[in-house]
């Protein structure tokens, strides 16, 4: 079947027979997990049509900044400062990595116990499957794990690859450190887009993106209330879309969603019947269309009612303090935000483990699932740390790790209507 | 059976039954793969009692140093400074991370997909196994893997920990970093001992930690004669036991040995028959008892001749600068040497490629055998560009996995053996 935007991917590349296959299940798989749910609110159309334009319009409009002159910048992970990136008049976007299309290519430079995260985005490149990428002109990977660490290493074989380092601690030269590498990201992005980051652009930018977590914020304060308004999977996508939509855009139409959704808790509405288990997602970020295990819980008696991930409140709990005024200052601001996230590449993340047990509360949960990539270790050997602290709250867990594969679907619908029952015995 | 040790390993708290069990194993195996070898060297003998007593008389050396108010440090990695424990008066030793033993144990705090390395420091510290750990003051972890890393903030539950933070990278701010973590451990060092480092004692442990190192390379360089003087294990084995063992003794002994080694090579002797594959071993550690690998390849018709390993060549390639005079030089001394190690950790990693086709031309070996732990994430994924490297170079090279487990080993010998017949082909 042609589509109108079938030119645009044979210029970019892409294996227009499998990417056509690929947009096919994804379509199926939505209308399956997302469209076939009652009772959601009109603002989720918006979202809804902007994922049936994933790999359309919104790689349309990156072609559109590319041929003015914009450069577009891909990533995968929550540390890469996207406020210098604005401030330099760039888009940044993060690259597709949730879904298992590539997975043969990519264990053919990559070993098989790598997660499926890293695998997808490999896999992504090397069967030529996403625009993103293919509209990149700098990749920004992060060292936060080994597997991307050196995952980034074989993948610039094949893109533009541009590597951020992580500290590992939270000491003073930890923060140094930081510092030092988000001046030499300053660096790299003015001389890629040819345009100096002024204080004036990069106080324009820090406020954008906060804006932008600011909405998340609200979202998931409104999505607290009880009965439940919206369920875990819409807000879950709102999260996802965060990170390739236009950010003014994106930041506006949210507002318009969380406007609706404070009438439907005005109004005492809930999704879901009462009494249904409230459970938090805690672990391994979900990039789309990583809906698995969302969709499995709420298939099992339960609401997802907050989501402690990168594709969650790791990526929107902190802003950039506002006032500082000099671009050196500013610079300090963003290095102080970004040292703020609990992510499990740091060592110890003692953080973490008071987020989880403060918002299992704030949230008044009945379980919290920690959700792990297979071969993930920082997340799953954390997950031993998070299960201790939960026990001592008085807070039950239940660890799943997982990859991007079906097959054990019905496998985890048992283990998780197992859990939601204990919850309530 | 009673030993004169019993006592003293009561006193640890170690399991006696499951220890002595242990160590029934261990002399079996060392039996099989090291006594029966023929044409070893005299001065193997010293090796051999070493490791006959490795929790005997070692461990009653270090309770009578601690009786006279020493501190002992233990160490999994060649990032630690040995230099700074000793100038402070202390001992440092590596601990038992090279068996099995324990693995159930540590199962139930790790996930089953951990390397085995760490499965097995975890697993003799939960089983009570290890001598050592229990006669530690100190347990110095580092940040070199993820594994490691999260790991260390569980086995914190059960032993006096302590973690450096090293680099990824090797730009000006990673020196910086290493540097401040150098001096963080200098300040936890002298602390713990009440010694302060002076000039003089650094200078000394300087010294005598580079004596030991060059006797070590004095090994290296004999070793690599044709015919080969010395089998692999042998080699594996001196190094193995140079993280354990009283530094002026074992550089003596070695000393020794080297004389005896040179005399052979200059008689022209070797131990296995003109025309034996040589091989190198590239990639993980094998700490004491891992010696199936080398066992198998030096069972399948070759000969190791060569180990890139922590537990070879890049634990003793680069000495420390010994010219500086003072505190502060020679501890950037020691910083700058520390940051030339050629760990996987890195990204990128191009120093230990280039080390890699370096080594095994001077070695002028038929091929490298890629050694890495299952679940060992930067040298399994390291392998793909080790082995894209010396394909450029002309140099064959077979990539094996593995864990501690004996399973495998007819698998692997058919491996080796196949690849060795290859090689000559």
């Amino acid at each position: 079947m042609s589509t109108p935007y079938d030119a645009m991917w044979e210029k970019l590349n892409l294996d227009l027979e499998a990417h056509a296959g690929l947009l096919e299940v994804l379509g199926k798989f939505y209308g399956d997990i997302y469209l076939s749910q009652s009772g959601r609110l009109k603002g989720m159309e918006y979202l809804d049509f902007v994922l049936s334009e994933v790999h359309g319009l919104r790689i349309k409009e990156l072609q559109e900044a590319k041929a003015q002159g914009k450069k577009i910048i891909g990533t995968f992970c929550v540390f890469v400062p996207e406020e210098i990136v604005l401030a330099a008049g760039a888009i940044q976007v993060g690259l597709c990595a949730g879904a298992e299309a590539g997975k043969e290519a990519a264990e053919k430079v990559l070993p098989r116990n790598t997660c499926a995260l890293i695998k997808s985005f490999v896999g992504f490149k090397l069967s030529k499957l996403c625009p993103y990428i293919e509209s990149c002109d700098l990749v920004v990977g992060e060292t936060t794990c080994d597997g991307k660490k050196k995952a980034y290493e074989i993948f610039a074989d094949y893109a533009p690859v541009y590597v951020m380092e992580i500290p590992q601690m939270k000491n003073a030269c930890d923060r140094d450190l930081w510092k030092a590498e988000i001046l030499r990201f300053k660096d790299k992005i003015e001389a890629l887009t040819g345009n100096i980051i002024t204080a004036e652009k990069l106080k324009g930018a820090i406020k954008l993106v906060n804006d932008r977590r600011r909405v998340l914020q609200r979202l998931n304060r409104l999505r607290a209330a009880v009965p439940t308004p919206i369920s875990g999977r819409d807000v879950i996508l709102a999260n996802q879309i965060s990170f390739y939509d236009d950010p003014v855009r994106f930041t506006s139409k949210m507002g318009e969603l969380c406007d609706e959704l404070e009438a439907r808790v005005n109004r005492g509405e809930g999704v879901a019947p009462k009494g249904t288990a409230r459970l938090m997602l805690s672990g391994c970020p979900m990039a789309v269309p990583n809906w698995k295990v969302p969709f499995v819980i709420e298939s099992s008696g339960a609401v997802v009612v907050g989501e402690e991930s990168c594709i969650g409140t790791r990526n929107t709990r902190d802003l950039v303090d506002e006032s500082a005024e000099t671009l050196e200052a500013m610079l300090d601001a963003l290095a102080d935000r970004y040292m703020k996230i609990d992510c499990a590449c740091f060592t110890p993340n003692r953080e973490r483990l008071d987020h989880i047990v403060e918002m299992a509360k704030e949230l008044k949960v009945d379980g919290v699932i920690h959700y792990a990539l297979s071969f993930c270790q920082p997340y799953t050997i954390e997950a031993y740390k998070v299960d201790q602290t939960l026990q001592k709250a008085g807070i039950p867990m239940l660890a799943i790790e997982t990859d991007y594969s079906m097959e054990d679907v019905e496998q985890l619908k048992t283990r998780v209507e197992a859990f939601v029952e204990m919850t309530r015995s």
